[in-house]
């Protein structure tokens, strides 16, 4: 079984989170809270020097780091991870987009905003570049949720995944997203499939509830 | 025959002609000047809304954006890019790795330092954040790197070309690499390869010195 080293309120977490759940697939979770330096000591850090969640064990003492990868390792062989050469391509270009040009943004204010008491006074000089960023970010997006329901190989992928994590939150970190009709509606169809779970789930508190 | 937007200078484009280089195959290369504004033309938006080099024309009219996709879409079903499910995660998170890690920091001082004229006055704020992340990121590569040749897979492959492109210019935006022997180690091994070809090497000069 996996074991999933993960924050609860990390949408790069909930990604993973979310991949298992639509898969099925059973885990076991560990919680680390990288606000209280968890992500830093000796032994996560031999773990993952990058000193980063999500980390997946994927067999004993073999971990997998960087959660767009992870998404395509828990997801192969799944209709949900695309095989053919151009849809995959296609899957990954909106991945690294996430990563490059999204998360830095959105998250990032999600982050400072969100979660760091005091964070808006920390980061001030950053806010507006991650608000202006953000803002072409959801632009690119919108553009290509006009003329497509899903972002690659016409259907509900890891890439939708990827970019719903921080999307789904942007509102709560002050973005407007009035002028985003086609990611809202997009944002919609993501979250009413049966399988979708809330970016607090966890099979702990799922076994608990049963 | 593929159409490769791209700009001379820059690593992300870079990535894309190493990988086509190593594998022999023939394309066009078209240069855009970023700093003259030619990646946000309307015609080029159109192309690619991210408004970015590289941009690959798989076949008329469809294109393919983020340099480290059209990675996997040209050198798909090729040694350079792995196929077994670990080996490919493992890939994939340092193309990860690369795209949130290091390109944002190195290839950002690499960009301000080297191609824009005052670009160091402008970022002066940005500067001191750039160089501590992007010793971060070289110190994650030096652990990996005393125990491998490579970085996923036992193997040169499409992650060492992703890597390779910002961290063969550190030296010059004032990265001091002395604490880091087994990256420069890995970086000669990458350039002694016989289909290895400089940063500046485009298909255009080739056929001019033929």
């Amino acid at each position: 079984m996996y074991t999933l080293y993960s924050m609860r309120r990390s949408g790069n977490s909930y990604k993973v989170r979310l991949t298992l759940a639509h898969l099925g697939v059973a885990f076991r979770l560990v919680e680390i809270d990288i606000l209280r330096g968890e992500s830093h000591t000796p032994d996560f850090l031999n773990k993952n020097p990058s000193g980063q969640v999500p980390l997946l064990e994927v067999m004993p003492g073999r971990y997998l780091a960087e959660s767009n990868a992870i998404l395509w390792y828990v997801a192969g062989g799944t209709p949900l991870a695309p095989d053919d050469r151009i849809d995959r391509a296609d899957a990954l270009q909106w991945m690294f987009f996430e990563q490059h040009t999204l998360e830095p943004h959105i998250g990032a204010a999600y982050f400072w905003l969100n979660l760091v008491k005091g964070g808006r006074e920390l980061q001030r000089h950053a806010l507006d570049d991650w608000m202006e960023e953000g803002y072409r970010a959801l632009g690119v997006m919108e553009k290509h949720l006009q003329r497509n329901r899903f972002f690659a190989a016409d259907r509900f992928t890891i890439a939708d995944i990827a970019l719903y994590a921080y999307t789904h939150v942007a509102h709560e970190c002050e973005y407007d997203m009035n002028a985003f009709p086609a990611v809202r509606a997009w944002l919609a169809r993501v979250a009413a499939d049966p399988r979708h779970v809330l970016m607090d789930w966890s099979p702990n508190n799922s076994a608990a509830a049963e």
